[in-house]
């Protein structure tokens, strides 16, 4: 068996079972091995953003990792960027990154690169494996550190003469990867906010990553039942269990004008899995801290924690056992008609979003209003950008479908946004993901415009306004999707894209609607 | 006047007077500094990798460095595969990278991320610029090791503190980066291979990039015709100056096999700016070394010498001032006709070319008769890919269109490149550039169908088939390209091609011909 075939069969034996690829000549014995290995399924991706982005997808939906493919140092540069979103998603993941021969690095062939250095920014763990040997127990190694929690990004470099060279027999072949355990529940931290609930005038609890899933934010419920305090979440947290029958929970506005408003009125905030939250962007005279100066600040529980363990621990502390959780009504939003406008395209989604959707939302200044109109939708997973790098959306929606094939997945997308990976089309295409794409046009970089003033330039010129508009040329987005296989269509009233959107999530497969702003 | 200001000031004074850009809120003040700047061209790109593609084809052709504006570390990440391959090919640019105001870096805030270990792998010359008064002299500093031999890549990191900050008066405004001098000439080295090439039974001189233009060329051909040396060139070279009147350079060719034989002949492996050939990957059981064991290597300068007068030098010292260069006639192949086959575009091509066109080169497998045919050609120059990153041809093409508005571009681009930085089609629509796109669709990634062979595994099964196969579905290119504003048809036969790219040579702005084998 050479390192290839042992790389695959460590995989498999730690239920590491969905490999996202964009493979190179370095990664042939990998791709070989695939043949040789039942159950892998492997989905390939025409640019590298998109394998990494939709094994971020996969991630946040599983909450166990899948496996990447990538080719040497430009191939994995080329999936960094999602990669910073999925690092800051908390997503377990395995990259995989073909390099050259051992021997044949010092030559410095004009493909070679730091691949360790270039990968380290952007990954919890990187190891090159020395030789085929290894592969067995550094992929276990790999796998092991991708489970620690929070999820956490491991990188393992794999030189081509590892993965042809036969693995010596005494090595181990499938090693398992076990599961390492969360830190253990903090004990007085537990005490002292179960002692500082109650005295609060206006407590907050702010719930990281891992806190907004349906289990974590029933516990919470009960919490803020016994207590009255507010159940926030930060601006970008990867993923919400909401809509009808969930326990409903609040985003920290992103304009930091907005945030800190919001947040002024607390004098205890306890976080739970999340860090004191700070603006997105610093801006000049203004602070970059959004909580009050005045309020107490304490932490629940690290994001290595089991925050559900820590919550439930907090309910106890409380005796809040039998406290009712206030939960989000079915009450869908009147569907709009007539004119196209931001305003009213979130009551329109809210109406229509199909039972178990998974929303995966970087509309930007065209979603405003998404997030409050969907609240008592029908229930419903909310995905949303964690790192602030552009066009995650489309790559992590393949990988949400992969995960969740009985589910429709729905991005709510902006055109600026949809050009930096638009080449996650195309395995929607191939793989027939059930994904639906509402693509809202406003031909601009809406939210730079914005930017531009809140960095205190007021008016600008004609150069930086083309650096900021992107309607010349329009981008004809319809034929963009259909040129990689996906049928779309265009619309411009609020009852073109009712039926539009109606009849792609009647039909299998993925679907395209630009809707022209 | 603030750091941003001082930055537009110091590049527009040292000559830098293109940037290409994809910028964020951290960039805003960059942008707004735009508007007060006289005489500085700013071209947008969808996707970063289309901005440093374009930087380093702007390079490629006129040896000095275009900027770059990049959106923290992200948006760089997206622009390092191309940052590869212009580090691959000497060529100068000067980035700067948008980051987090430095009171903001340490509240880690989602768009975080360690900047500097991320570009010091693609880049020569890594700095953040602590504070506005710091900008003059940092973006000097940059721009002249960008400007050092051979061009480097400068990554100047600008905080937005930096960037809104007013300069204080006592600081340099527009700084002199000043013209750092090649290394002096090595006299020893040249009298050295003076003295072993007339003895040499069958001498090769491997001309780098930075050789391969008219002029040292043009002195190369002087020692070819005194001493019977080849004149050979690295596979990947950056820019080669070819065609009619010019004197002709063999590249070695890609598969190590035919590698290896080409180079068997020779006893005496001169190099010129280059370093000894290996092959681009390694293979089992096959050395990557590809000269012959037994021939002696020599190094007349390396990169940093200024390789024109290096081969003046040895021109002179063989006194051979008088000999005649062999140059190529002017020979234009026979237009083939009827089917289309990969066999017969070499001489459709070759026999279009217009006189000083700028041939992009990333047509792969569909591209191996197209060097040999175009050799007598009108007089052209001809880029490749040098990092071997995929998908650098679009881009590198915006970047020569920029350069030189009075040339044709033509960009043999093949499918499976393609689709790594499509958006590279918007700005040439945007900026109508007179770029030619032709794009050879097979429908695979047929390389790696080869490559598949040449690691050892004859034949595979249909998992690792449809990870090498893109013909599922079909991409569209005349529709792709249309979406993004940029005319296109396809063709079917020879003289469909021939006439469709006398068409697209015949008017300005872009146009692609997708050609269907």
């Amino acid at each position: 068996m050479n390192g290839a075939n042992a790389l695959m069969q460590t995989l498999m034996a730690n239920d590491v079972d969905v490999c996202f690829a964009n493979p190179g000549t370095s990664e042939m014995h990998f791709v070989a091995a695939l043949d040789a290995t039942e159950g892998m399924r492997c989905v390939l991706g025409l640019f590298e953003g998109v394998v990494t982005g939709a094994a971020d997808g996969y991630a946040r939906m599983t909450g166990t990792p899948a496996a990447t493919l990538l080719h040497l140092g430009p191939g994995m540069a080329n999936g960094l960027s999602n990669l910073h979103n999925a690092l800051r998603a908390q997503s377990p993941m395995v990259n995989v990154i073909g390099d050259h021969a051992t021997y044949h690095r010092h030559l410095d062939a004009p493909l070679t690169s730091d691949i360790e250095t270039a990968a380290r920014p952007f990954s919890h763990w990187v190891r090159t494996t020395p030789d085929a040997d290894s592969v067995p127990l550094d992929t276990a190694a790999a796998i092991r550190e991708a489970r620690r929690r929070p999820g956490r990004i491991s990188s393992l470099i794999l030189p081509a003469d590892a993965a042809w060279n036969e693995v010596r027999s005494s090595s181990v072949q499938a090693p398992q990867a076990g599961d390492p355990q969360p830190a253990p529940l903090d004990g007085e931290a537990v005490d002292a906010v179960a002692a500082l609930l109650p005295r609060a005038e206006s407590p907050a609890i702010i719930l990281g990553p891992g806190a907004t899933l349906e289990q974590p934010l029933g516990a919470a419920g009960k919490v803020a039942a016994a207590t009255g305090a507010k159940l926030l979440t930060t601006t970008m947290t990867s993923r919400i269990t909401r809509g009808a029958g969930r326990v409903p929970v609040a985003r920290i506005p992103y304009p930091p004008d907005q945030a800190a408003t919001f947040l002024a009125e607390h004098d205890l905030i306890v976080l739970v899995g999340a860090k004191g939250p700070v603006s997105f962007f610093a801006y000049p005279d203004r602070p970059s801290v959004l909580w009050p100066r005045t309020a107490q600040v304490v932490e629940l529980a690290r994001p290595d924690h089991d925050l559900t363990e820590a919550l439930d621990g907090l309910v106890d502390a409380l005796a809040a056992g039998d406290a009712t959780a206030r939960t989000s009504p079915l009450e869908l939003p009147q569907r709009p008609s007539g004119e196209l406008n931001v305003a009213g395209l979130g009551a329109l989604i809210g109406s229509l979003l199909p039972e178990q959707a998974i929303v995966v939302d970087e509309s930007i200044t065209s979603g405003r209003t998404l997030v409050a109109e969907t609240e008592t939708a029908r229930p419903h997973d909310w995905l949303v950008g964690t790192g602030g790098s552009i066009g995650y959306a489309m790559p992590c929606a393949i990988g949400a479908a992969v995960a969740c094939p009985d589910r429709k997945v729905i991005v709510l997308e902006s055109d600026g946004s949809a050009m930096y990976q638009p080449q996650a089309l195309w395995t929607a295409a191939r793989e027939q993901l059930d994904i639906v794409i509402v693509l809202f046009a406003n031909r601009k970089y809406k939210i730079l415009h914005n930017e531009m003033r809140n960095v205190g330039v007021p008016a600008f010129g004609p150069k930086a306004q083309a650096l900021l508009d992107i309607d010349n040329p329009a981008i004809d987005f319809v034929a963009l999707a259909g040129s990689m296989g996906v049928p779309a269509s265009a619309v411009t009233t609020m009852d073109e894209l009712a039926t539009a959107l109606e009849g792609a999530l009647a039909e299998p497969g993925p679907a395209l609607i630009e809707v022209r702003l």
